[in-house]
């Protein structure tokens, strides 16, 4: 079973078009947890807390890479508790080429059970073939949410600016495997033309909430099609509650935010 | 001492613009080593080897994460058993912003103590600035030699191509903290440009002998001052030999290498 088929029968058993962001933080951990066993055991929480509720859930490497080994054992564990049914994007944000690109697939995928990962697209295909293995989906970074997103994503090139031509290569690239697009939820106008360029192409949209998306807005440029958009919440969820209460608040904040996004269909 | 002291000085020190890349892959290690413990001793050997010919280390994070949690202890270790005049490159491309960047951050410095990093530029600023710490510098990706790097960063971003684009604004960047830029070897004709544009900026120069950079053209392009050109080498030097004397073997092609750079001076 592919990545896209994964996420669309998760987000429909769940009725959510809704990841969860893992980015566990240690200095955020309630009282009483700590180091990378506290994450671990935050993790095992929340998962518990959301699962039927969420069509994703996305770790964020960084988190754990800063722990050293304890947290590449803490993020190999977090990945094995969730269910299997529940696709998992590792968010690594990786871009290099050759062998270098071949052992982050080989860390994503046969070491973390990720079902999909996120890439920069700037070094070209080559930094994304790597990747591309039956089942698995590579979500290409084409526009994000940043104040310097316009450094270079907006840049005029011949007629169209430069995330443009990224999710222009993006469908391209899609004729030799799975591909998705992360595109940031502050990005309105955007979304909606990077919907009309790649069709049905799934579209993983972090940035509501704390980062200042608006839901409304992003539903409708991106559209509400089960496994095809995927709105990711991180510290809204996890951070619901900062006492003993963290997994019951997060899962109030989630069901508080799916039926927001049922208003708005 | 800022991380562009330390470069020059081991640079005049080793004679050599030579920095070597410890990309080190289980798959190529020489009978006998197996496994992050293998990839240690051998690290071991090999810096034992050659740390009085180099200006600089630079170890491939992507081939220690592909180890899982021996591997980060091995990433660790083979880092403190560098010498301490010599500086760490770490290889990690991170491109990523906020808490998430800060968190990459503290893993290359404060876990593995790197004096430099690699980051993709994709998201602009944001996506550096969190790197930026005294003593430590930023090797902006500009322009690389796989073939897709054309994909996009030879897009014509209104009279100038996106890497020429990125440069520019490594120039600014440089204004808050040390930048370098990292420039593939095969890239002669810009080479020279991108050394007009940023003056005497430390470019980092992968891809020459087994990725068909020439050496002299790589020297005539990006000049030969030590600490502001820094030419990679990883499989050449690492695998010269496959038996037993592997150290001794990288010793003499290393030697051959910066005899051969003598000659184009």
């Amino acid at each position: 079973m592919g990545f896209i088929v994964k996420v669309t029968r998760a987000s429909m058993r769940a009725r959510s078009l809704v990841c969860v962001g893992l980015d566990t933080d240690t200095a955020k951990l309630p009282a009483g947890l700590s180091g990378s066993e506290g994450v671990l055991a935050f993790n095992h929480e929340i998962i518990r807390a959301t699962s039927d509720l969420v069509c994703a859930y996305k770790p964020n490497s960084a988190f754990y890479e800063a722990l050293g080994s304890g947290g590449m054992d803490a993020l190999i564990t977090t990945c094995r508790a969730i269910p299997s049914g529940i696709p998992i994007i590792l968010d690594v944000k990786r871009g290099d080429i050759g062998s270098t690109a071949a052992k982050y697939a080989e860390a994503a995928y046969d070491l973390f059970g990720a079902d999909a990962v996120t890439v920069n697209p700037y070094m070209g295909f080559d930094a994304v073939k790597p990747f591309l293995r039956p089942g698995k989906c590579v979500f290409v970074l084409c526009l994000t949410s940043n104040p310097s997103s316009g450094d270079f994503q907006f840049l005029d090139t011949g007629g169209a600016p430069l995330y443009e031509r990224v999710a222009r290569a993006a469908v391209e690239w899609a004729g030799e495997g799975e591909i998705g697009l992360v595109v940031g939820a502050t990005q309105h106008e955007a979304l909606r033309r990077i919907r009309e360029i790649v069709g049905d192409m799934p579209l993983l949209i972090p940035g509501i909430g704390a980062q200042g998306g608006d839901l409304g807005l992003v539903l409708h440029g991106a559209g509400a099609a089960p496994g095809r958009t995927i709105v990711n919440s991180s510290r809204e969820i996890l951070y619901a509650s900062a006492g003993k209460d963290y997994a019951e608040a997060a899962r109030r904040r989630l069901l508080t935010l799916r039926d927001e996004m049922k208003r708005h269909l």
